[in-house]
């Protein structure tokens, strides 16, 4: 099936090349295609490494063997092999991410656990550990290329690339980021989408790049979903060279540590709503804000409630303001509410207000904004000062004609 | 749009009358249509009442007021409206409820909480109490009606008329059951599902007769999703007259308890399992098999997860065994997982077995069994005794083409 590119989609943004990054790709033909499909990012001796990674309980050896190398803090490259997940593949699979180490630290003459491994693509079927050796062979001597080749690499089922930058200031050292992504369905992350990568010249403790990282994801690639479904290779690394020469960052007293995890967020939230603009079928791009929760953790449960709902969904797909199912979401969610102080909004328009239907409100601008192809909802709990801001897509007949015909 | 009958609908099965209860149907008009909208259900004084309701915050009045009505444990009447849930209608909506069962109570001798009332629709509409009125007062005086007439009058987007029946000996005496529910979306009881009503002739005390009712809905309704989405008025209700003339029981140690709670988890069973077969755009009636789970409770959740991923869904819809899909919502369910000892079958045929794919087992008949109606996917995490079976259907375009065009 030809899958056309989603509306939603966005140009590639113009990203610096980062000190001490340098990419390739190669063809490992891991499917019957012409495109390279491997991806090998080479990391300047010292870089420090910060990961989070899905908490499946059917995780693949690359997020196992990814979570366990990340503590020692430190890598020297990234491999990423697109159309195979190798998840549930058992000791065979496992076998294929030690080999894609040993010959990439042979070739680097670094440690095993300095390379880290990410696969994506059907579920169940071992990487093939020829085409994989073949593949990095070819990287290994290929010329550097830049963001937008890498970040097509790594996709699948996406139908544009994704990259975001973003620069900081820490002390008088300008310090540039840049990441790509890929993701499109089986987007619920539960603790990162599925293949993000983030890459920084600054130089950065690993200890603090992680609290960083954890910290950024929990308001970015923690607050998208697609369908609710998690995939079982979710992972987003980030990497900081340190050749910028900045004084190191160590923790939340150094100075540009504000500045450098503001910026590490922005990326993040960028990464993230791309994921969510080449969601399988989607024609809208929601944002949903949900304030006067008794927290934060709650109101970003209560806005996934809201965004995970087929009903709500489909009615956004449909031009349908039915706030009756958004208070049927927030109903569900599991978290404290109260439905005679709840209120509504569409497009910044209250349609409900403390339990009750805003009588003869004016819909010309509520049906406007419904056609529009970025939606805004806003849900006011009335509780607390509890807020959170999620993304998600449109259920559309798109997602259906992708899914019920997409392996075999 | 005209919404075509469900591809998995069955016919209405005969329903013994049972002593003690008399159906009325009425035309209240509560929407712009020709069609009995009003079930006025008369119990005769001393019926038993047992209840179980949605756990949504944003609960309706009539669930708020029957939830607290039915602790008193006797009912002398069942009201149900049907093309408007008055849920999200504040002090209006719950006016409304209030005097519908001051008009009964009057009419029946009884006091106001042993009127129950139902109602079913859109939501955020208060319910006109004019039309109300005027239905209740027809209805009062209509002539009995039977079972199917009753069904079709509580339902809406429903496509076919749901009900079930059974019988139980307790002691020498014969006692029987019968029961009718509406259901097709925003179906994920949280409780109980969108509004299903059980009556029999036996004699139970309403303490028993909860706890009964309880159990089964643990097993049935609390084990069935169409969409993952709760409504705010899930109620069902279980009447109990008396009239069979059986020694009363009062707990699990009376005489033909057991037999009794069985038949009742019978006709909970069925009644959960024909609203499935009504889910919007169903074409493909699921059973999800969960064993090995560390307790039931972690099967029935993890059975759920698989049941309400829309990548599983699709993928049935579209008749594939992607058994990778089964992988991933087993892995994001949150509850003990082993990927090394997951086995997963479809149609008996296992595809998977401890971590692994089965290596040439025979396609053909699990492609033939995926091109059936009725599709058995078989779930053993290997970890411990936990058992659960929960039930649902596919995720189609019909479900979009439904949604995305309800309201306007």
């Amino acid at each position: 099936m030809k899958i056309e590119r989603s509306p939603l989609a966005v140009p590639f943004p113009e990203l610096p090349a980062i000190a001490g990054v340098t990419l390739h790709v190669a063809r490992a033909r891991y499917k019957e295609w012409d495109r390279c499909d491997l991806t090998f990012v080479e990391l300047a001796p010292g870089t420090s490494v910060a990961g989070v990674f899905t908490k499946s309980a059917c995780a693949s050896s690359e997020v196992e063997l990814g979570r366990a190398a990340a503590k020692q803090g430190r890598a020297r490259a990234l491999i990423v092999n697109a159309g195979n997940s190798n998840a549930f593949t058992g000791h065979r699979g496992r076998e294929a991410v030690e080999a894609i180490q040993a010959q990439v630290s042979t070739a680097l003459t670094c440690p095993v656990n300095e390379v880290f491994v990410s696969s994506t693509g059907v579920i169940g079927v071992p990487l093939p550990k020829d085409k994989a050796r073949t593949g990095i062979a070819a990287a290994l001597v290929a010329e550097p290329c830049c963001w937008q080749d890498a970040a097509n690499a790594i996709s699948t089922t996406d139908t544009f690339a994704k990259g975001a930058g973003a620069s900081a200031m820490i002390g008088e050292t300008r310090v540039e980021l840049a990441g790509f992504i890929k993701g499109s369905g089986m987007i619920a992350p539960d603790m990162a989408t599925m293949l993000g990568y983030i890459f920084t010249d600054a130089d950065i403790a690993p200890a603090f790049l992680q609290e960083a990282l954890e910290r950024a994801n929990g308001a970015t690639f923690s607050c998208i979903t697609v369908d609710g479904d998690t995939s079982t290779s979710d992972t987003v690394l980030a990497f900081a060279t340190g050749h910028a020469g900045n004084a190191q960052i160590a923790n939340w007293e150094s100075p540009g540590a504000d500045a450098f995890a503001a910026a590490l967020a922005d990326v993040c939230r960028k990464l993230a709503q791309l994921v969510v603009r080449d969601g399988e079928g989607a024609q809208k791009f929601i944002t949903i804000r949900v304030s006067g929760a008794v927290s934060d953790d709650s109101a970003r449960r209560v806005g996934l409630s809201i965004a995970n709902s087929p009903l709500v969904k489909t009615a956004i797909a449909g031009e349908d303001a039915n706030w009756g199912r958004v208070v049927m979401a927030v109903g569900k969610a599991g978290e404290p509410a109260d439905r005679d102080r709840l209120s509504i909004a569409f497009g910044g328009v209250w349609t409900a207000r403390n339990g009750l239907p805003v009588g003869g409100y004016d819909e010309a601008p509520v049906a406007a904004h419904l056609k529009r192809a970025e939606i805004d909802i806003t849900v006011d709990l009335g509780l607390g000062d509890g807020r959170a801001t999620v993304w998600t897509c449109d259920l559309t007949h798109g997602y259906i004609a992708i899914n019920a015909d997409y392996r075999s």
